[in-house]
């Protein structure tokens, strides 16, 4: 018959991992997961192959913060506290970084590395200093004190002498090249390769990398231009690094994208995601699986969009306009807004035909009437499909649903059922520090 | 710190049991757990107590029906397809009972138990003919052919001369008592009380029991009158009785009205029904621990209505408004038709105040413009509560999402992770085959 007894069942456990690999698709609520799997398969069956993640499924998380008197209202989480949560063991208020009620930083994931030796690596598709990454290695009152965030990396280095992060990749460098300073220079001081494109990442032998691809976010995985690794490029490449480390490493993996696609409420664009998200997962398996000493695990910092699988009555949710689809739709509302030839550009970028009253949607939304003709281009065409594919949203910001946990390798049992945020972190933190969790 | 370390993990693998309860949420997605939890612990909190399914949370499920080219714009099941697929092994169309694509029945779970000689019990919150229940006993073409889906109970003993289901209680009165037959009489003749309240179901101690206690639905959770028993007061009765058999038994217990709950978007008869659910599976697992021999599982047959926890760009999913409720949003609808005296019957079941505008609209409601002011009524104020809540829905119907799977007790271990709705009803028949799953 079937596939039971799961394989982790036959994994042993009680054992404690030299390296662990958290892998966080930011945003991605469980319902995305079944939106993907279908979308992999190109199309419906009855019986569809597992996406990658499958496999590995061992429970979910709650994602609530703890937010003070001032903010009761907020029951709802954001990247900040509940990226806190995982990599400090201890909840706080949204837009906090690794920061307690009172202003006193929580010890985060890196500074725990660092104390035990082991390197650290970070990866994301976003700005290096947004808050999913920076509750990492950082510490603020409040998520958007960007140059302060990338500050801390010199200023404050690990207890053992070394900078916190020893392969830092994604977007950013209007916060690493300021006027005030330039914290590439300082960084590249410190022994570190700085790389702004993947062939200089590809061809370094460097151990220690700062790597800035963009200025705020990678192109979407769809968009991915020769130039700019992917999420699963940064991460084999961080990995081939740190392994060679005795001591171990920690290596944070972040398809930051997927919460953004989320908030705009665009599933094209949730999907180029997910996809970036599962290349690197395969990367990060692959090598434990030959590794045979790292634990990896997955989970989302909260769900966005409240998105459903079909809506509005329909009975089926259609992945036929994604697969037809050769561009994020924020790449041809760019070019849309840049070239003004609808016509070709759309038929350039997607098979399906819009109706004529479509087309005149796009093109009276850059007719002078709309703040922003991108935003109402972009909303426009993100709607189209939406009908199309019959996919159901509720809102343009994060809910309070819990999320997915995926496990593999030593001490995956511990990751069993259903956790706290808080927990994942506590876990990960002890583990780190070779205790039994 | 924290719960790791799963009591799963220390609770032996390989075993059979020889009871099994099968527990079907029907329509509850994933997000209506986390609603739940922050209900149940009236209000929010950044460490909420967990509900009794949380300890038990093992995996996840797939819900596609198996339509053939006549159907294959239906990608999202109904509770015919998925319960088949949970009560037979095998996937089918949607709206079949138990019937594969050539019209030939599928061998169900009542069948595979009475096999090996085990005693079956089926209580639900729907009518007993109903999709959910009827697929685990009957075979049928079309769900809606329900005086077939009876008659079969009398019609078609199982192999061993009994009849397929020992215990039944729900719903259904009509479709047993009709012009052309009295099925009530029928299975009196075979040895059942006939129950209609629950003062008489709990002073009975026969063995065969039928049970039907209103027409086509239960009254909801937060409405129960003391004459007619709740599920958790049904499954009780059920578990007196079929634990005294010596081979075991199947027990399938549906919360069946958390899916009508989610079909009118209400969040309000949804909680109240995952009440219903929580107290059952509470039962079971009661019992389970006690008995020793018992495997009891919970899976949804699939996700209803594309609720989300929080909406509309709100940061707060706020459950007063719930918690200062004092009947389900379906009793008040039906009272203010019945009374007409809307400020009084208000006051009487919501602690909440309802703006001068809201209380135009519902008496507006029953003004003669609407076809069906009862439903005109109750379709308000749920939207009143959904707002007040910041509910969010994105369908009045079934969507395609994975559901939550939880287990406890010999052979839980089949159940870790992804797998099929199908892969789940082929475990359960070889564990009462005495197979390996």
């Amino acid at each position: 018959m079937t596939k039971t007894n799961n394989f982790h069942i036959h994994t042993s456990m009680g054992q404690i991992p030299k390296n662990i690999i958290f892998v966080i698709p930011d945003g991605a609520g469980p319902s995305l997961y079944a939106a993907y799997r279908q979308y992999k398969n190109q199309g419906y069956a009855a019986f569809m192959n597992r996406i990658i993640m499958d496999d590995y499924l061992l429970g979910q998380v709650s994602t609530s913060p703890k937010n003070d008197s001032s903010k009761t209202f907020i029951t709802v989480t954001d990247s900040a506290a509940a990226g806190t949560a995982f990599a400090t063991g201890q909840k706080t208020y949204t837009s906090a970084i690794s920061m307690d009620h009172k202003g006193n930083p929580i010890k985060n994931m890196a500074e725990y590395a660092k104390e035990v030796n082991k390197k650290v690596g970070i990866v994301v598709t976003a700005d290096v200093a947004h808050a999913t990454p920076a509750v990492f290695y950082a510490h603020a009152t409040n998520r958007n004190e960007k140059a302060h965030i990338a500050d801390q990396l010199l200023d404050h280095p690990a207890s053992n002498g070394e900078l916190k992060v020893d392969i830092l990749m994604g977007a950013g460098t209007p916060y690493f090249k300021r006027q005030d300073r330039n914290l590439i220079q300082e960084i590249q001081q410190k022994g570190y390769i700085f790389v702004d494109n993947k062939h200089d990442l590809l061809t370094s032998k460097e151990s220690k990398i700062l790597g800035l691809f963009a200025d705020y976010f990678l192109p979407k995985y769809w968009d991915m231009p020769e130039t700019i690794p992917t999420l699963a490029e940064m991460t084999h490449c961080a990995l081939e690094r740190l392994s060679t480390h005795e001591e171990g490493f920690f290596l944070m993996v972040e398809a930051s994208q997927i919460d953004r696609a989320a908030h705009l409420n665009s599933i094209a664009s949730a999907m180029s995601e997910m996809e970036d998200y599962e290349a690197a997962w395969n990367v990060a398996i692959d090598f434990a699986k030959r590794n045979g000493e790292t634990l990896v695990i997955a989970a989302s910092d909260h769900d966005t969009g409240g998105f459903s699988v079909a809506s509005k009555g329909q009975e089926t949710f259609d992945v036929n306009p994604l697969l037809q689809m050769h561009a994020s739709p924020e790449k041809i509302a760019q070019e849309l807004i840049i070239h003004q030839d609808d016509e070709a550009i759309l038929k350039k970028y997607i098979d399906w035909d819009l109706t004529p009253i479509e087309i005149a949607t796009l093109s009276n939304s850059r007719g002078g009437m709309f703040a922003d003709p991108y935003k109402e281009t972009l909303s426009n065409l993100i709607q189209f499909i939406n009908w199309r594919t019959n996919s159901g949203w509720t809102s343009f910001n994060h809910t309070g649903g819990d999320v997915n946990l995926y496990a593999y390798g030593p001490g995956w049992e511990n990751f069993l059922g259903f956790h706290q945020n808080s927990d994942i972190g506590q876990t990960l933190i002890n583990l780190i520090q070779n205790k039994k969790a």
